[in-house]
């Protein structure tokens, strides 16, 4: 699938439209459902097959941020044949002890999965987190970028960002 | 890949030896990390073919649960063509509000997709919170079945639990 008719596919089952209370408190009559482009996996597979082309060839796995990240993650590791961690936002105080779920990180080369980044607040946080662990970050690819101050916040702090898509490719007004 | 390889290769990726805090607080010089068996894509894959066989034929779609269930679920979406939903542990107060992400589930013949069912206790909550909003469950799908009366207290319920694998598959003594 191109990349034109994939947006088109994401567009027509992410956005919605009804009353919406958003983070923020405010009322909206669109959202944007990033959740739904991961539920359909006819997009989904197509979303990894592009992906795919954004890794880096030296990388050893995939880390898959929770919650959204994770399905990609998981697509992208059966489409690459990349083992995948799934990050969570609050490590788990018991067991394996461990913020990064599914094997060992330190010294990984690890790609960061995200489905949308709007200011990298979160997705830097993560990034951190992993390299105090001792996993070797450099790299974060995701699905849309919001182009509302993530990568450059990330850039900042040495981790590059590369989107699938941006939001303009969705058309003005999307709430993308 | 034949069952008994499959299970082979799980305990060959999860069964950790060290030192381990338990949920409970006692130590083990033993732990089965779940994730490890679905951070391998070959092993998620095999066992993504399997776990294809126990869906029932009028499944309008998967439920993962948060967070081992999503990545089961994304794989046998992959495999299937179903849809599926990811399901959280605590439902988000902002946005579209769904203790389901991923899409409408009132009316929905769902069937839920856990990683490993113990006591059943968590798989249960979620399949009850989603009868109250509408969906229709009526089937579970676990890689693993502990044994330990899972089963029954999702029988009791009107729940069908289908494993892949029980405890006992792993041999004597192995943590799984």
């Amino acid at each position: 699938m191109e990349k034109p008719e994939l947006a088109a596919k994401i567009s027509a089952v992410a956005r919605l439209r009804g009353k919406f209370q958003l983070r923020s408190g405010a009322l909206a009559d669109e959202y944007f459902d990033k959740y739904r482009f991961e539920s359909d996996p006819a997009i989904l597979s197509a979303i990894a097959d592009h992906l795919a082309f954004l890794i880096p060839p030296t990388t050893d796995g995939l880390a898959g941020l929770e919650l959204g990240g994770v399905p990609l993650a998981t697509a992208l590791s059966l489409r690459t044949g990349l083992p995948t961690r799934f990050i969570r936002k609050c490590a788990k105080s018991y067991g394996t002890c461990r913020l990064a779920e599914g094997g060992d990180i330190a010294g990984q080369r690890l790609v960061i999965v995200e489905d949308v980044v709007t200011s990298g607040g979160q997705v830097l946080a993560s990034c951190e987190e992993l390299r105090k662990l001792g996993a070797i970050i450099e790299d974060v690819i995701c699905v849309i970028d919001r182009q509302s101050g993530g990568a450059s916040a990330l850039s900042a702090e040495g981790f590059t960002l590369r989107a699938l898509f941006v939001k303009s490719d969705f058309g003005d007004g999307n709430p993308a």
